[in-house]
């Protein structure tokens, strides 16, 4: 059997209708979008055409779209600049955020830019406390929020349409880390209340290097890389050209097969999960019930072994590739902030197996194989 | 004939063989390098690989090579990490720098991160007043200092080792703006005094989106953006991969070929001298000559016409693509910040030609051809 990829949520293979645009444009266009003749105009245009896809999806208007260099570069500028915009001096967030998000805040708690640094209640499951949430926007000036949609490590959903809500309530400004379900789930920013939502593109058969900041048209913010007037003097630098043409076509392709795929890969993730409930003493981190889990990520807790990270040493040479980790045990600096976050046991490895359209069920049944054979070789009884 | 394209100070055409390279990589590797399984092990391979033949060809050491999304955010990234590590409160650049490292100090010094922040005098060719940059040194306490390699309007090319000398007998911070010479002239970082060094790979026949900073050793920053381990912990976000590929390989055939391409570029450049100095009226802005003169970089000025955007907008309709622009005349916000910062007339248009290895004599004589047509047609006499 080839390899089997189980590590969708890390990023995703490039789709190959994704990588024939690409290469179409990185053989035929070459002028600077910025530069005033034809072959910038046509550049440009490119551009403003994945623009225009982009925010359709979304029912966004193209002025609220800014390309960025993936989710990272994305979920720092919604936080430093919308913080910045508003001049807030108190954020949320939780204990279980992309460090894309966790070490922003902490940064800009550090450096004073804000004064104090609020973390929503978290059940052992990764699920927000609504109520501890009101209280801590209740209790405080002006507010800024960061919650993601999706935790990329357990897949637990937040209800975002209720942290957006809570968040109007209480004139709070709503950054939404959405890189683990943008073209999973459609998202229509008119109706969710957040001002900042994130997308990289290689989380969707897109490609590496690029992703895109969606900020509300109500919230004026400052450049967070300064230079030329590329996004309309938000971005500053010589656009991703190809990058920027994939994710469009990346996102496309998404929402044209949206319901299939989820269908697809939903029936996997409950197949697996039924396959390795048969294992004595595992379970699952997180939420895994459909309504309430990311259909892409099944992260399952095993029974401790002899060492830590023998499991996915041993799913690797058998050639399943998958993440994982344990929360980190006190003293030491390595393992999972997110299973520490939910009080995972940090004796207990887990393994996050990921999906996307591209795997089977055939698959999964060897990598159950496997995974019976590791489990019954290295655990101690 | 085919279109001309004459603006590769802007950007350059992807090298086949770099394409190559990338497609290669988007087909065949997909992992997420920071994944322990093999497939993300590979993709990690691919990177410091890459890290390490841009570290051999400028003389560094791999660790000092930080790859990035493009010039703009290395050169932000320089600025505003190499001030805060050394807590520095004035900077000192010139009033003829790309807006990536403009517009940065300026956002510095209005947010009060830098007290101070001095221009040293130009040239009406744009050249670097060394005696006053020591001046400026001397007479303030520790400085940032930001002085680019060649001017990407006017070609001009500053004397770097002498500023590297200047910056170490004052212990200032120097970081050069390399993106116009970089993969043009051999860097070598051991004897050059910089700091910070930055690259864009498509000025060299690169991919869009993707760059790198070079930091020297000594200088132990914090990062701009904020997130996962990427880079050392210095640059957070999923690598660009097939940028970075094809950038290093960019960067190898640029250095392979070095020689031969200087020798090509640099006798277009001094034939379309020739051959437009035999327009009346016509001369050329910056340094023209080879030692002081960047070889892809032609700006021509001419004469006053009826209309500013006439010339390049007719040789666009024939086929012709370079750059122009005119000083900003006072009260515009249009118009080059670089030829007013050398205090060139404002009613007189210029052209900036800039070559590359694909460029021909034969295009050469057509562009002269047509310039002649246009400037007979619309120079009031
Ligand atoms: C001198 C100089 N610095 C920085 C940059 C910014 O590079 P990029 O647009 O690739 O981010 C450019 C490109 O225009 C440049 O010419
Ligand atoms: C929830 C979440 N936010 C942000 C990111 C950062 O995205 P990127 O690595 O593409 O910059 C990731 C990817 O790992 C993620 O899962």
């Amino acid at each position: 059997m080839e390899r089997v990829y189980l590590d969708n949520a890390a990023t995703t293979p490039l789709d190959k209708e994704v990588m024939a645009e690409m290469v179409n444009v990185m053989r035929n266009y070459y002028g600077n979008p910025s530069s005033i003749h034809a072959q910038g105009r046509e550049v440009r245009t490119l551009i403003e055409k994945a623009r225009k896809t982009v925010a359709g999806l979304l029912n966004a208007t193209p002025a609220e779209i800014f390309f960025t260099s993936g989710g990272t570069e994305a979920d720092n500028t919604a936080i430093r600049c919308g913080i910045a915009a508003y001049n807030i001096k108190h954020a949320i967030t939780s204990k279980i955020e992309h460090h894309a998000v966790e070490h922003t805040l902490n940064m800009m708690l550090e450096q004073g830019v804000i004064d104090k640094l609020s973390f929503v209640d978290i059940d052992e499951k990764g699920n927000v406390d609504y109520v501890h949430l009101e209280e801590l926007l209740k209790n405080n000036e002006r507010s800024f929020v960061s919650l993601m949609h999706a935790n990329n490590e357990l897949g637990t959903l937040t209800d975002i349409e209720r942290v957006g809500d809570l968040c109007e309530q209480y004139a709070a400004i709503y950054h939404c880390d959405t890189v683990q379900t943008m073209g999973h789930y459609k998202h229509d920013v008119r109706k969710l209340k957040a001002h900042f939502m994130v997308c990289a593109a290689h989380k969707l058969h897109g490609p590496k290097g690029v992703g895109f900041l969606f900020v509300n048209h109500n919230v004026k913010i400052s450049p967070m890389i300064f230079g030329g007037a590329q996004e309309r003097n938000m971005r500053g630098g010589t656009e991703n050209v190809y990058g920027i043409v994939g994710l469009a076509k990346a996102l496309e392709i998404a929402y044209a097969e949206m319901e299939n795929h989820q269908q697809h890969i939903q029936e996997l993730k409950d197949y697996l999960k039924l396959k390795l409930n048969e294992i004595p003493d595992v379970y699952f981190n997180g939420e895994t019930d459909s309504e309430k889990s990311l259909y892409t990520v099944l992260s399952v807790s095993f029974p401790a072994m002899d060492m830590a990270d023998m499991l996915l040493f041993n799913l690797d040479i058998n050639g399943i590739s998958a993440s994982g980790g344990s929360a980190c045990s006190s003293g030491s600096n390595i393992g999972s902030h997110v299973l520490t976050g939910i009080h995972a046991d940090p004796n207990r490895p887990s393994v996050r197996f990921s999906f996307s359209k591209y795997n089977t069920k055939e698959e999964l049944d060897y990598v159950v194989e496997k995974v019976k054979e590791i489990v019954d070789k290295n655990v101690a009884v």
